[in-house]
């Protein structure tokens, strides 16, 4: 979180971005969702992923590239897995719909997995996975994106930053969710080093013939992030590997583009002339626990884990291991009392966002 | 691959492995799939999976940890889930039972899944989850492990290098498999470096206290591996993700040992006196890929990926792109023809393991 002076209350944000939603055409229900899943994100302390990309949906649909009123299908399924298309809408509402089906087929058969096609970006993938931890369920979410990243060995950006998240119930404890980029690092990560100006770490981004950079504008000079791992020492074939996975069941899976083949999130890139696929691609899934161990036994052994991991001698004494999902959830906390930080350029953007439709503006008292 | 002066048969490797689980009890069927995973991963150049381990495997049945004739059961399922107890016996006999349960699943119902406990260490993931690929499936493998890792923040070692693989099918090509320790390097390269005498890169392991080490004999001095991305800065936070979901499926899903409480594979340490579950844990599935979309759609594209990846500019004209697998597909078809290089430490640890069974010992002709 970076300091500001300004907080806006969360209703007031959900109200304004469902506003700017309906304003685009969606339906009340997929508003109230779309706005739900950014909110989420920003509550979080997740800004990267909030209403910082809300003038970037807009922007899409002013392209044609997002279809407000999406008619949302399968167009493949056994009795556990499916394959939906998206038809080209908000992947914001595209990915809770699918997250659905896998929840209802993992109700009768115990999992359930569903791959999109043709749909946008999805916001955090924490979200949607949490939809089945509710269920008592194992969730699974990941997404194909914009081409930013190298394979090992390369200069040429082949992948997304291609997050993968499980999230798991626990009893008396919140829930384990592991909510990752599979990069070293996540573009959010670079912009805060830019408006800052300080320089970024080694093992982040390379310039675009190769070679390790700590300018955080690297990007905008045709360079590109690096997978987690950084280099090959470091282990950066596994970072691949993980992002290789990522897009190939979001979208080799499912019928999407894929690797380069990806359209870009910003709408001043134009998508590949010759597509191999349709839109963005997701992978979601749930896994009933009780489909294992009945589920008083698998909660109170998952507040054992958590209790012990907390328990994990530290380094530094003032510096307790974290679980993954902790820091997000005390963001959340916080946020909700005290108002969403939303930085001055964020806020112009949104601002400009009100007029350009013809919406009030976003109220900031 | 290291240099060596000797290179075994891979017929004669596998015969002798399969003499040594004969003698200690297994059955004829156990002891021919058990050598099958030892020698598939000293085939596929992972010599630290493979026969190298073999003494391991023995004194873990001299000290009662390992049962030969294990009565491997479902003891909990639904349609597309199910937790298999092992009965102590090994992981490379128990792991292949339970990817069958997924694999049958998978054929009505489009998925299975399916939890371990009560098992052993299980060799490569790679190979349990090529059973599934064989079958035109996507295949997941994973296990907990020794707990030599610490989370990010700590000194405490709380979790093994705890691999997961996925693998995919192809059509022309090879199948794309991600087959990964979850901690920034596997102990068999601290090996390398200790037999080289060579310190090892930063990020790798730190010391007792938590400070960052180039020492590859740290772990002797109760120093610990680290997660995927070796500190904070440089996403160790995810590689301890990455680890906790290997370690919460594979363990507190199926009621093994998970985090500390893991058994470890050495036998000269004792398993923990307070288990919190039994023995060690794996988890498996298998994912039709025509529950999605045509298969061969599905291999077309998966083969239209490999080759742009293939193709993707290097940054170094003579190191291209390596696909997940490729490594390891290499080895194995140069390693089947001029044999299997192995080390003399492991040479010498066979023939004393011939002795000791009153085996015939390993021809090396």
């Amino acid at each position: 979180m970076e300091k500001t002076d300004i907080r806006i209350n969360e209703s007031d944000l959900r109200q304004f971005t469902e506003q700017v939603f309906l304003a685009i055409g969606c339906s009340v229900a997929h508003a109230k969702l779309a706005a739900d899943v950014l909110v989420a994100a920003d509550l979080r302390g997740i800004d990267s992923h909030g209403t910082a990309r809300l003038s970037g949906y807009v922007r899409l649909w002013q392209k044609g590239r997002l279809n407000p009123s999406p008619q949302i299908r399968i167009v493949h399924e056994t009795p556990t897995t499916a394959t939906v298309d998206g038809d080209r809408g908000l992947g914001l509402v595209v990915a809770p719909y699918a997250m659905e089906i896998a929840i209802s087929k993992a109700k009768t058969y115990g999992s359930g997995w569903v791959a999109v096609r043709n749909s946008n970006h999805f916001g955090i993938a924490g979200y949607h996975a949490l939809l089945a931890v509710e269920k008592d369920m194992i969730g699974y979410a990941m997404t194909n994106a914009s081409p930013l990243v190298t394979p090992t060995f390369s200069k040429e950006r082949m992948l997304g930053t291609n997050p993968m998240c499980y999230a798991f119930p626990a009893g008396d404890y919140p829930p384990v969710i592991v909510d990752m980029a599979t990069s070293a690092a996540a573009n959010g990560k670079l912009e805060i080093a830019q408006r800052s100006g300080s320089p970024i770490p080694e093992g982040w981004v390379q310039t675009k013939d190769g070679i390790p950079s700590v300018n955080s504008h690297e990007l905008k000079s045709g360079g590109s992030l690096l997978p987690l791992g950084g280099d090959r020492t470091h282990g950066s074939h596994k970072g691949f590997g993980l992002s290789a996975t990522v897009d190939i069941l979001s979208a080799v899976l499912s019928g999407a583009n894929y690797g380069p083949w990806a359209p870009p999130f910003v709408a001043y890139l134009d998508p590949h002339p010759q597509p191999v696929g349709e839109g963005l691609g997701h992978f979601l899934g749930a896994l009933r626990a009780d489909g294992f161990r009945p589920i008083a036994d698998f909660k109170a052994h998952m507040d054992n884990w958590i209790r012990r991991f907390k328990q994990a001698e530290p380094i530094d004494q003032q510096q307790p291991v974290i679980i993954p999902g902790e820091p997000e959830l005390a963001a959340s906390i916080e946020r909700k009392m005290k108002g969403i930080p939303v930085v001055k350029s964020v806020l112009d953007d949104l601002s400009k966002l009100a007029d350009d439709l013809g919406l009030s503006p976003l109220s900031t008292d």
